[in-house]
């Protein structure tokens, strides 16, 4: 895969190369280049950015350094083999990001990245892009952070990236269901110790704990994930005998 | 404000520096001391994680790095006249992190990331939390760009970091609409023209305007966020109006 990255703060980039990109990149899996969109500017000062029209409080992104610089970066990946792919922007509007769209995306071979800063872009920017995407309901200065957050879980995903030791069955997301709570050594760490049946050494038994406390955990904390869920009737029955519990504790 | 991070991967912190939270340390209105918690371990290799108790893949950090951290940072905080404040954990399993999360987050004195990485963390490391927080529905390699992301929207709402040209009223979230399209110079960028109610120097129709987009573009993308609201009677009237159009429209 590559990925394409337009932003005006190219250093802020530094930790991709810590981490799973990092190793997605040394195995070759991905190639990530970042792209200061501002050596595109036609301005002789070199700006990017200018009022907005009809007023207001800010400065807005201007069409032209982005266009041209879209133009040169899809031309050279073109010229490496690979077409032109998925635009991203990172917007507030957006659709939400969630692991369902970091898995398509991450069956893509050419993503672009459009990161922006200031208070926003000029609106003729969104006719470049395919797919707008939000981080959450929240305001951040620009969208390099975002990106990042976006490159990495992507990355995580790509074939041969993650080695079986690290790719975890019980990840939150990947079952639908919220982690069960682990414990690693010591048995007791100041006073506190690891529950009974996961020292017991019945594998049968730590399963069914363990996805007893994974249901239990969504159920408190995230009861919207299990609606988009099918569960197996076993689940459901779990999830009952868990409320029944929880209703006792109550009274 | 005074924000501790504990990772173990100082290094990806760079970016910190750059946009508006480099603007909140230079400001004196923010510090910031990221701490490697491996230096914390009392195992002769140096090790944090270990393998879960009951079997499984993947590694979990361990208990003893982190509350020995923990122990030694907020002395550290409490010697230069913070009390020990929220203590924050990164994981899918929590509080869904919003603009309002932002908010009561940036009226603290002192904050505390701490950032895993790995599979998980042993569940005893939750006793040391205050909050945890979720950046949203995905897996990530660790805690640090998720901490950065909190940290940026955190940063921006200090008192004084952000300049009167930079905080714009119109800004997703900060009103619970969708920002309106906005467009500067030039006027026709390749074709593309500007909406002409933006040059008319009418600025009670160029209010109106906006309103009208940012409903539009709120409804059309985010309804849920209009139910979270109290919109005005003439607000409403819009939707309605809106809404009619809409639905014309696809006649």
């Amino acid at each position: 895969m590559r990925i394409d990255v337009l932003s005006l703060f190219p250093d802020m980039f530094g930790p991709l190369h810590d981490s799973i990109v990092g190793k997605a990149l040394d195995r070759d899996e991905l190639e990530v280049e970042v792209t200061d969109f501002r050596q595109y500017s036609t301005n002789k000062h070199g700006n990017v950015d200018d009022y907005p029209f009809g007023g207001g409080a800010g400065m807005l992104l201007q069409a032209q350094p982005l266009f041209d610089a879209m133009a040169a970066t899809q031309k050279k990946a073109q010229d490496l083999g690979h077409e032109k792919g998925r635009v991203i922007l990172m917007d507030p509007a957006g659709v939400p990001f969630t692991q369902k769209v970091a898995e398509n995306f991450a069956h893509e071979d050419h993503l672009t990245f459009i990161c922006g800063h200031y208070e926003g872009y000029d609106e003729r920017i969104r006719t470049l892009v395919t797919d707008e995407i939000s981080m959450g309901d929240y305001v951040l200065t620009g969208g390099e952070l975002p990106a990042m957050v976006m490159i990495d879980a992507i990355s995580r995903l790509l074939p041969g990236v993650l080695g079986n030791e690290e790719s975890a069955p019980g990840d939150s997301f990947s079952t639908g269901l919220l982690e069960y709570p682990q414990y690693t050594r010591p048995a007791d760490f100041r006073g506190m110790k690891v529950p009974d049946v996961l020292i017991s050494g019945n594998h049968q038994k730590i399963d069914e704990w363990r996805e007893i406390q994974s249901l239990k955990r969504t159920l408190l904390r995230r009861p919207d994930l299990l609606e988009k869920l099918d569960l197996t009737g076993d689940q459901k029955r779990k999830l009952r005998d868990i409320q029944i519990d929880l209703d006792d504790n109550q009274q």
